[in-house]
């Protein structure tokens, strides 16, 4: 403990009134067997010597290693600890509650084992290393709350390297729920995606991953803003923001992303900030705002119900919770299943279309996207995820 | 799977024979939340918002992440796959379904959570550049079958570094049971450890770590024997081996190990191969005879039996199994529970003790440690380590 006096620190009194610590007590997993050691003979064939024969078949014959041990199916959460949450660099040892929590979800939701695996480095190099050295040890990689560009170059460089699925949720979680929200949200206004206008506010690693999937889903008109306006032709920039320039923007937008709006049909907000009420005024009719921003959403939800036809956010005491546990217990699971060697676009797309169905009959503006609870998503992810995987051959069962 | 014709891998009628092929099938562990999720409020207290708030006061006071993250209770069981049991290096994924088997057993001996980690590399900087950059992530490192001498530098670096409990287990697991065991035996033959003359037929791992070990304990004559015969002055030899020659051999021993069994009163055999009748015979009266080698012993059983007044082996078939499930789990439970930055010399030698004592007054030549099964051991090591842990002040809690 701090060799500080307490009073510097007057923390238990804080603990003691707010129960996430107490949540929190102990850490949030466990590891257990699942086979029980009453007897010698269950020791002599869950340990030595029977454990030898296993492993040396395994040895004879690796692909036995996907019958025999668990390794196919868990899935290592990792992080460095640079993006977590709204807080941002807040070190590894600090981000594992958030791990621990994305471990209890794919357990709770998935039947899916993981394990957090939290990073001391923040080296593109090392943690590519890292987990090349590791791997054999985990069916998936889902990485966690690594800041932008980094987050990029660190999945494509895994995915790459890997056969096994890698995916970054900050990205593709967000973007595969954005997507079933937004299919949702243009049938509720009678709309197609091809024909909305979109304004995507943020070009991190959610704003870049939305952008894309809704480009694959089919929408026409994307304009993606920085902090410093929207992406066009005449900005310098590089690396995923010149690929940003080259794929959206058709109408050519140079200003601010406030003056984009007027008469967008959608605004998508992963970037925090705030925008005026003016600029959400200034939209098409029956305009759609999904406000990410978590706890605090770009848009004021209740602002935004006076303009628009559908209002979602990223919070869980309101309607159309964009939330990514929709997504990747499913996602995983899915691909694990079929013993897929990665998680492809069309994967993430057919995710999509899983969870917007899920809602199916009741859909209404309030009632977008299922219930982060709704036990019936991750399943039927898990199957439209698999089912994907074997159309596109890429399966290993 | 493999295109080769089914003919040449007679494969699946084999496995149906074996029970240990079913008590692997799909694994044998699995991760699961400790804390229930099936609300709302129950979401945002286990994932965000709630676990922003805890993860931002360990932000702002590191030391809290010992109270609220599962890291500083879990083990990682780290192996390269290089020193199999006694199947060699048959690299990562056929060693995986041991590394399972040992964290079943932190499981259910010492209710541990442990992962197994198998690695990609057999470079020695990698794996201990893998195992800094993944240690937030745990709160011990179990080292575990990689091979001597690359065993030695990989634990000597990785507790130089790091300042949580780090135990390479076939070095130490076993040198602890054995001292264990060799304290008990030299009690049911009237004797003390420091009149005891040893003979260790191995320097590999666990012939060097069980050399130091009963050194520290007071055994006052010990040679060492290689493939190449006694280690002596006269050998040219390095690293551990060389200090194995400045620590041993009083007696100044220089030829076969069979040669310096005559008249000695212990026979420690960690190496494999066998051992001639007429070396056994030519052994001390009321000699102790411990013949680890798995599943084959250097020194057949009942044939020791006819010299040796006790007689020890790794076998579960067998009476006096010295066994390190004996030692592992309550070592690291006792670390653990204490917050200890390391474990000592003391804190082994105080490990055996405690294991030996388990046996207590029921002590006979054919009961010289406890059974594997024995769940009273765990309790016993962990209480006796953290004791000494906090005796030598190495403890945060």
């Amino acid at each position: 403990m701090s060799g500080n006096p307490a009073s510097e620190h007057p923390v238990p009194d804080r603990f003691a009134d707010d129960p996430a610590f107490a949540v929190h007590e102990g850490g949030k997993l466990a590891v257990a067997s699942t086979r029980s050691i009453d007897s010698i003979a269950d020791l002599a064939l869950t340990y030595t010597p029977g454990v030898a024969r296993v492993s040396s078949a395994i040895a004879a014959e690796p692909e036995l290693a996907r019958r025999y041990t668990w390794a196919p199916r868990v899935v290592a959460v990792v992080s460095d600890g640079t993006a977590v949450l709204g807080l941002g660099d807040i070190g590894p040892a600090a981000a594992l509650p958030v791990m621990e929590g994305k471990a209890c979800l794919f357990s709770e939701f998935a039947g899916l084992s993981s394990v957090p695996i939290v990073l001391s480095t923040t080296d593109v190099d090392a943690i590519v290393d890292t987990v090349m050295a590791i791997a054999p040890s985990f069916g998936g990689i889902n990485l966690e709350d690594i800041s932008a560009p980094r987050c990029f170059e660190i999945e494509d460089r895994l995915r790459e390297r890997l056969d096994i699925p890698v995916m970054h949720d900050d990205q593709h979680g967000t973007a595969i729920v954005v997507l079933a929200a937004l299919r949702n949200a243009a049938t509720v206004v009678g709309r197609q995606l091809a024909d909305l206008r979109v304004v995507v506010s943020g070009a991190g690693a959610a704003g870049v991953a939305c952008t894309k999937i809704l480009l694959e889903a089919g929408v026409g008109d994307i304009a993606v803003a920085d902090s410093q306006g929207i992406l066009h032709a005449g900005r310098e920039v590089t690396g995923t923001k010149q690929w940003l320039v080259e794929n959206t923007n058709a109408r050519g937008f140079a200003g601010s992303m406030v003056s984009a709006l007027e008469g967008a049909d959608v605004y998508l907000g992963v970037s925090g900030g705030s925008v005026p009420e003016a600029a959400i005024a200034s939209m098409a009719d029956n305009c759609i705002v999904f406000s990410l921003a978590n706890p605090i959403p770009e848009v004021d939800p209740e602002m935004a119900a006076k303009y628009a036809a559908v209002v979602a956010t990223g919070r869980s005491d309101l309607p159309n919770q964009i939330n990514n546990v929709l997504a990747f217990p499913g996602v995983f699971r899915g691909a694990i299943d079929a013993g897929a060697t990665g998680i492809t676009e069309e994967m993430k797309l057919a995710a999509a279309t899983a969870i917007a169905d899920v809602v199916g009959e009741d859909l209404r503006a309030d009632y977008i996207v299922p219930s982060p609870l709704d036990r019936r998503v991750a399943t039927a992810v898990a199957e439209a995820v698999a089912a994907c995987a074997r159309e596109q051959g890429i399966t290993r069962c």
